[in-house]
């Protein structure tokens, strides 16, 4: 297994090679509010989540990934839809890992998030290239 | 409130400052076991802490704070307790807030920990240097 700072050391190189292509750095917090992530994912993700307890959010998750934490700051930025807004990020995201599995239930994610609502197949286009 | 990729930005400044005076960077999971952390710091703790559960460590804690993880990696690393260890590390700590205090329950934290068994009183003076 690569070493964790090895790991975390490349996220952040690519995430700084997504920022040098116009990319805004965001680093949402880990402990998000359960609720959004079981309407979207389902009652099927207590499973795989870590759940917890937060004096003000009140039923708390460890994030799964950081695709809805974004899609969350993109709608509450006030973006207008039409404008193309690029995200990136690097962080530990959580799964629970059964014991049979000998995976880590913590991994270090980076990734790249573009929002365009005026022209989505060039979108996709970008993001996977 | 500062930005927190920022916070982040300048923990890493200072985490690299660390360890170019031969500190080793370590980056301990986020979930730790509950056990030790309760044994250590007692029950009390239960109120500030995010417990959750995990299939593998069965109780666990999102870490209050690097230093005893720190602490368990250097006891596990099998050093002798007499060279000097010097240890860096940046990253999020979790203190679950009342509502009326309107302070973040996640920070990012950056530290520093030097463990010399022969003399105490030179390391201490190197930590607070």
């Amino acid at each position: 297994m690569p070493d964790k700072a090895a790991v975390r050391a490349e996220a952040q190189r690519l995430m700084a090679g997504f920022a040098a292509k116009g990319a805004v750095e965001v680093d949402p917090p880990i402990l998000q509010p359960a609720d959004t992530l079981l309407d979207l994912y389902g009652e099927d993700i207590r499973a795989r989540a870590y759940i917890t307890h937060d004096p003000v959010l009140g039923e708390a998750m460890l994030r799964p990934d950081f695709t809805v934490p974004v899609v969350q700051m993109h709608m509450a930025s006030g973006a207008n839809g039409t404008d193309p807004a690029r995200y990136t990020y690097a962080g530990e995201v959580f799964r629970a890992q059964e014991e049979a599995a000998h995976r880590a239930p913590e991994h270090i994610q980076v990734g790249y998030e573009l929002f365009d609502g005026t022209d989505p197949a060039r979108a996709d286009a970008e993001v996977f290239a």
